[in-house]
């Protein structure tokens, strides 16, 4: 296998890769001024495109635009906007979106059909146009290709994240070198009012729209698809990836092993956003994996880890920091999966403390020492739930956050 | 149609109906001496039984005893414990489950194969079967069918509940008379360490257990079903119920005519129960109605409603007494049923609020007066959600509560 280098510290990962340039302005989406709200991608080159969207069937204007763009298969630029979704907005917002394009593809001069809208924010509301041309033309004289450049537009696209999302990984392999940067932003798995998580990534690979596109649903359904703050999906979600090839050093990727490569890479970024989506969680306060083993089908795996990790029972004792086996394993009962309790088994932190359908020993008999063990694991702020099913071979991996007061409060006291 | 007469106030329900006792006991299950934690319901002639089981693929040993028993199809005794979940407890819980059976059996003279079994508590601990014994002894001296026999097993089935179920109602109609008595508990549908929603109906119409039923599955579809705290299925639920036809003025209902009467009053009492088990929500402060409607399927209109419902964006929302329209409309859209944004209308407490892909004019005009109209209607403590399809005729409902501050200290705050 070639060297994967990730890229470590603050890397402005999104102008990474050759040819990407990026730029980000304010211009009163948002309320505070000191913050950024609209951004550009851009490559001065034409790129493959490749996006997975929504299945929300409340889709935002942007989207159903940018559905268009990516069917065509090539792109050049990003425009998005924080603050305002351009969500539920009717036929003004579908308007709005293609204005968008058009106003970035007419600074930059380019054809508006190779220009990806995205926006993210409130809903219901209907775009303030002027505010948005003006961000547009601010953001496309900041253009630029260094490192404040690519942490700009991380910053541009967050609404109520705490922190900017990047990442980034070189590969470094003779005539297979290329560079995969990305941004994310998402604090609720998804506050529709805040609508919603977004991802961008760049990469200066040759790779043909085909194998970009199976790449980009391979590495989503391995990052953003197992991720879950809250079981709400959005109406803005969005993860777009454009491939310019302008890596001096990159043959064509097409032989299956270059192939793995890259996914391997991608797959690299892609995951470590969606782990950053999770700890950024609204209200989190731990960082929970939810690996589900052995079991009949992948089906049946996926179905455990998702009821585990949306259960507000499971999330909620977690935050308190209480090792509640019932909750789990009950939510593994119910989750529609087939489940054998006197072969199930769960580990957390890799300690046993259910086996063959009941508590192990040490619980059933109030052992001190056993309990004190598992408090202390129960106060780390990573936590790993294993659910082996002894069904069969296959597995699947959750993240969550827990539930806590903070985000009640975030979700409650919000007001529309 | 007969007139069906809704039993107001504390009525010991569940020993309304001719023929039918109820004995209750405190035998140190629970930890607080002032609480009941065992209970007997009995029938001295032979009933027709029916009974709807949790789906949970976790279910607790005395769910698998009397999944037996009610394949069979009679049954004259139930007996319930709280404290204890029986849940989780391997080989040995499953032969003192049926031992519940043998000694209540024994004690009243009859068949073990005729008791039903049930438990709720936590979960994950062996039974204390010498409290068990002494307990389901107390229990059957206390046997009667005064008001405070009803009440008194009302009360030892509780665990978290703050406030007793019952539900009766009278059917008089000359030689259709007869009475139909529930009891539940559940204040987290379900919080499965705290195993879980039960509830016992006792009838003394004559009717076969084939159209008992039926009739019981109809009954719980339409109430137990369409009822979700926090979306978690327990290892424990049950509905049971038993018909002695002990009724002098009931002929036997087997006509199209009488099965619906049975229906209909049958339908009020598990509905009556179903929505104050969402009223003693755990940490509730709102009872919410969702209502979809003009549906193109049956399941589409569930999924919706079971969606939005389920949605701690939508609850969470409701606490803060937000009329927060996206999380509704964004929770629907990701239901997975059909949906057309541009048909779609949203209602709460009947008021219009969105429609045909947009908020109303007032809302994006913001205004005030209708602003204040709607801050009125969220501060009610019963908020109705109207979701108007535009594509059908199938509707569904689904209640629910909201997600509070309590919700969390009481889940959270819970140690194992």
């Amino acid at each position: 296998m070639p060297e994967i280098n990730a890229i470590k510290g603050p890397t402005g990962a999104i102008v990474m890769p050759e040819g990407f340039q990026a730029g980000a302005a304010y211009c009163g989406l948002k309320e505070d001024i000191t913050s950024l709200d609209m951004g550009i991608i851009f490559s001065t080159s034409m790129c493959e495109a490749a996006a997975v969207f929504t299945k929300n069937k409340i889709a935002a204007a942007p989207i159903k635009f940018s559905q268009k763009i990516i069917n065509r298969g090539n792109a050049n630029a990003i425009v998005i906007n924080s603050g305002n979704a351009n969500a539920c907005t009717g036929e003004k917002g579908n308007k709005d979106a293609e204005d968008m394009a058009k106003i970035t593809a007419d600074l930059l001069n380019i054809n508006y059909q190779n220009v990806i809208v995205a926006s993210t924010g409130i809903i219901g509301h209907p775009m303030e146009m002027d505010k948005v041309r003006s961000g547009i033309e601010m953001a496309a004289k900041d253009l630029g290709s260094d490192i404040p450049n690519g942490s700009n537009i991380a910053n541009a696209i967050k609404t109520t994240d705490k922190f900017i999302k990047e990442a980034a990984v070189k590969v470094n392999n003779g005539d297979l070198s290329f560079t995969i940067g990305g941004i994310a932003k998402g604090s609720g798995m998804i506050s529709p009012d805040m609508a919603t998580m977004l991802c961008f990534i760049t990469t200066d690979a040759k790779i043909s729209r085909e194998y970009l596109n199976s790449c980009l649903q391979i590495s989503t359904n391995r990052s953003f698809n197992r991720i879950t703050v809250d079981g709400h999906t959005s109406t803005n979600d969005m993860v777009a990836i454009l491939a310019n090839g302008a890596s001096m050093q990159c043959k064509q990727i097409s032989s299956e092993k270059d192939i793995q490569v890259f996914q391997n890479a991608l797959d690299y970024v892609t995951l470590t956003l969606a782990k950053k989506i999770i700890e950024d969680g609204e209200g989190a306060t731990k960082f929970i994996q939810i690996d589900v083993l052995e079991a009949e089908s992948q089906d049946d795996a996926d179905k455990i880890a998702r009821a585990v990790a949306n259960s507000p029972l499971v999330k909620t004792a977690i935050n308190g920091e209480d090792y509640n086996w019932g909750r789990i394993v009950s939510a593994a009962g119910y989750s529609g999966a087939q489940i054998d309790e006197n072969r199930l088994r769960l580990f957390i932190n890799k300690i046993l403390i259910y086996s063959k359908g009941t508590p192990v020993p040490e619980l059933i008999n109030n052992d001190e020492t056993f309990h004190v063990m598992l408090q202390n694991e129960m106060q780390k702020k990573e936590i790993t739930i294993s659910l082996q099913l002894g069904l069969g071979a296959e597995s699947s991996t959750m993240w969550t956050c827990d539930f806590s007061h903070e985000y009640i409060t975030i979700n409650a006291e919000y007001h529309t």
